[in-house]
């Protein structure tokens, strides 16, 4: 198991989400939280591009100041839908765009994490597919007044209000919530050259 | 929302679990606690009617003692593969089975939901799919330190250590935490007359 694997590992978590965080705690890793202060601009590249980029670009800013055997970890995670991406809304108008394109269709949600130690990257993926209810125009008026979406990619929030207007997902449900636990344990596992 | 139609509803949700009571936070419902002390048997029938009958049967254990005008929420979750269902293990042994049996291979998890009103009850349930990867016998024997399988139905949590065995999902992920929140919330609009 990945507690295991770092039970001797100095471990440094690129990022400000409380929900990576509470992951970290949930899978017994000890980690030193050091927010990663790096834009992320939505581009034109593919969403997986963009991700990666994002998680390589976290990783890379802390761990220029770490001693190269600490072990960091960089993540992001982004909404897609017809290959575009969809950032945090600044408006309430733009909220509820977002929430009007997500309304009973099938979105991408994509997480990538970069780890780097002793000066080797690996950076890699998931996707996991997010099915939404149709939503009705008191139910996105409601929403926008609980104020959930506004600090969220795509405005919502899996987690927290949004959940009931959730019909399913398909991969990764981690993922969703901002870190893919088992793609995080399999990059764990070659780094450090274990079997399983 | 959910929570702007019990606006005005007393709601007690008869469950001891904190996963639930979380759930209810973060949908903004004030609930109050009280847990069922239903005991739940392992029989042979299908996994979805085993979990129905628990849920009615955790709401009417509540019901009973309630004004007719509080909204009672029972709730059953169940760990099954080839239709068999997989309890809380009691001994490491029965532990390093269930997850053996459960290793490299896609099982369901249901969970019921029950809502008392009035006198009037809804009951229903959601199955996801939870797909595990392959686990070697020092993934179980580790796992098993961390004491989390045992006091989990199918010797699992989705929400901690576990995590890290689960490859992909495939219907509503609250459902495997223990709370169809989807579900929850088109039952209350059945049970409320409201549209949407």
């Amino acid at each position: 198991m990945i507690h295991n694997t770092l039970h001797n590992i100095k471990v440094v978590l690129a990022s400000a989400s409380p929900r990576r965080k509470q992951i970290f705690e949930l899978l017994g890793i000890n980690a030193l939280i050091v927010p990663a202060n790096v834009s992320e601009p939505i581009t034109t590249e593919k969403p997986y591009i963009q991700v990666k980029a994002h998680a390589l670009n976290k990783a890379l800013a802390i761990a220029k100041f770490m001693d190269p055997a600490t072990l960091v970890v960089g993540s992001d995670t982004i909404v897609a839908i017809d290959n575009q991406v969809l950032g945090k809304p600044a408006t309430r108008r733009q909220a509820t765009e977002h929430l009007q394109q997500l309304s009973g269709r099938t979105h991408n949600v994509y997480s990538a994490i970069c780890i780097i130690y002793n000066n080797r990257r690996l950076v890699d993926y998931a996707r996991t597919s997010v099915t939404f209810a149709t939503l009705s125009e008191s139910d996105i008026k409601n929403y926008l007044d609980t104020k959930e979406p506004f600090d969220k990619a795509g405005a919502y929030g899996v987690q927290g209000y949004g959940s009931q207007f959730i019909e399913k997902i398909n991969g990764c449900y981690f993922n969703v919530m901002g870190f893919p636990v088992r793609l995080f344990h399999d990059m764990i596992n070659e780094m450090f050259g274990e079997s399983s």
